[in-house]
């Protein structure tokens, strides 16, 4: 550390205040330092940090579904926000089962992380005490807190209304929706948001149109075959995420039903599935790399001792392509 | 432990070994052990454990490229393939960076994982003797051998024959590749495997209707833009994985190429991209599902004592597609 020191021309007390994270650099003694670094080849060793401060230098992002491209691009953002703390992310997959997502906050706690970034979904306000008593800083991405936590959420209304704008003025009326499950803890609040929106367009989503399920491709496919069996048909369908539209895609396939001919089709997020689909998906699109970026600083500022906790609301925005 | 133990009829040295996954158990008794635990909500104190055994819970999957649901997918298989063991895994992307590869294999040490399953990119082979040393298990996913380490590879001879075979029945002559970075470690075999086949259909990839690139999809697009302004135009293009094959669909739709009109494209792994786009991608279809079930097992043994290294082929599969 002290050759660190030596080559960016600091002394060795800020060359460790980078490393920690624990009190603010310039951000050009910063660069400084992780140029040296860079210099000397210089490893952090981890382990002996550990044992001074208390925490291994990983940051667990747990998503309850990988295979959701849109998670894959939070890590990635998330990723280049905390690098410059010299932290690493490792992404923990729960598959949005409840057991795994209170073992990996569990194994959170026990490796000493440097921080937990995560999209709950069966949690329980209680399950995050542990992580808070232990100490370790929490990010929670979610549409609805989930407890004592930081919480960045999409501000997703003026785009559900644009959505719900480009819909009605194609003359469809008959708004179905393939929301999330009844047990997810945080209720269903994109579900409420539509229908508290379709009224002020003269229309509503009918009980009968509302089918649920995971928000997976796999669900997409089922609740969308289920709602081509109702005798009032939909001729729009909102998705919870666009993997489940990708999956409501495939099923209209199957049946050859035509979208957006037959049924306009809404996604939510905007992963990179949206794009490469044909036709496109159109989507509400929640930028992820703000997501990762905002969860990155939060951490950073609970690392550096903010103790308030804080909600941070993200603008979503419609993005009109081929499905509608 | 006492407990699980006597809830699932077993001796408490019994539940040690389902936990530890030192000892074979067989099914049925694991089985119990697995329900008694659930029914306890017992959880493993792996601090404690990490104390006793020098090791955490968790195995790392080390991914040049998060953004390539290929490796997703592959996280997913893992996982499943060690839930068994109580262990879980926490994928870190690289970016293909030498520094993030060795910064992680390092962080592996350091906190005691489980073990390690790696596809590298720019590592040399005496990057894993710290990893070897630590008695840290890892198995490399690659085409070629990345060191004193388990390993396992396509087998893609077949696959790559019959791709060239389909491509050269509809008169195409002219066979390009979007092919890896000069200075990946492991060369490039996808190039040689179809430089040297290329000649048993009577024709060959020439030099200059080889470009290189990153495994991603920006670099797909990149690769094709400059295939595309070759005197010597291709009328197929084999790329070096999906993500570049679909990065060579955004450029062609972009220039106006047809796909598979003027060009046929042919991808590598079967990631699910591939399935999505339009025109489908045919690709030579690496079993991912395989290639995860087969790590959790390399890792497994080692766990339990092998010390001999293994290699293991997967075969690979063409798949044919819209895109020829």
């Amino acid at each position: 550390m002290a050759d660190v020191a030596r080559v960016a021309g600091v002394s060795s007390a800020t060359v460790s205040y980078v490393l920690s994270g624990k009190r603010p650099v310039a951000p050009e003694t910063r660069a400084a330092v992780e140029a040296a670094i860079r210099e000397l080849d210089f490893t952090v060793n981890t382990t002996a940090r550990s044992l001074r401060t208390g925490r291994s230098s990983l940051v667990a992002l747990i998503v309850p579904d990988l295979a959701n491209p849109f998670f894959a691009q939070l890590a990635a953002a998330l990723e280049e926000g905390v690098r410059g703390l010299g932290l690493h992310v490792v992404v923990c997959n729960t598959g949005a089962r409840r057991d795994e997502e209170r073992a990996l906050l569990a194994e959170a706690v026990q490796q000493r992380f440097a921080g937990v970034v995560i999209t709950p979904f069966r949690l329980l306000p209680r399950d995050f005490q542990p992580v808070v008593d232990a100490g370790v800083p929490v990010v929670v991405s979610a549409d609805v807190p989930f407890g004592p936590v930081d919480l960045i959420s999409p501000d997703a209304r003026a785009a559900t209304r644009e959505a719900l704008r480009c819909v009605t003025a194609a003359g469809r009326r008959r708004i179905a929706m393939i929301a999330g499950p009844r047990d997810a803890t945080g209720g269903d609040p994109r579900l409420e948001l539509l229908r508290t929106l379709a009224l002020q367009f003269g229309t509503s989503v009918p009980r009968d149109l509302v089918v649920r399920g995971e928000h997976t491709r796999e669900a997409g496919a089922a609740g969308f075959g289920e709602l081509m069996q109702r005798r009032y048909r939909p001729d729009a369908v909102f998705c919870a995420n666009d993997a489940v539209a990708v999956g409501a895609m495939d099923k209209a396939r199957e049946l050859g039903v035509d979208i957006p001919g037959d049924v306009a089709l809404v996604g939510h997020d905007d992963a990179v599935f949206a794009s490469l689909v044909r036709p496109q998906l159109s989507t509400i699109r929640y930028p992820v790399g703000d997501v990762g970026r905002l969860a990155a600083q939060l951490l950073r500022e609970r690392l550096d001792g903010r103790e308030v906790r804080k909600n941070v609301l993200v603008k979503a925005e419609f993005v009109q392509r081929g499905s509608i």
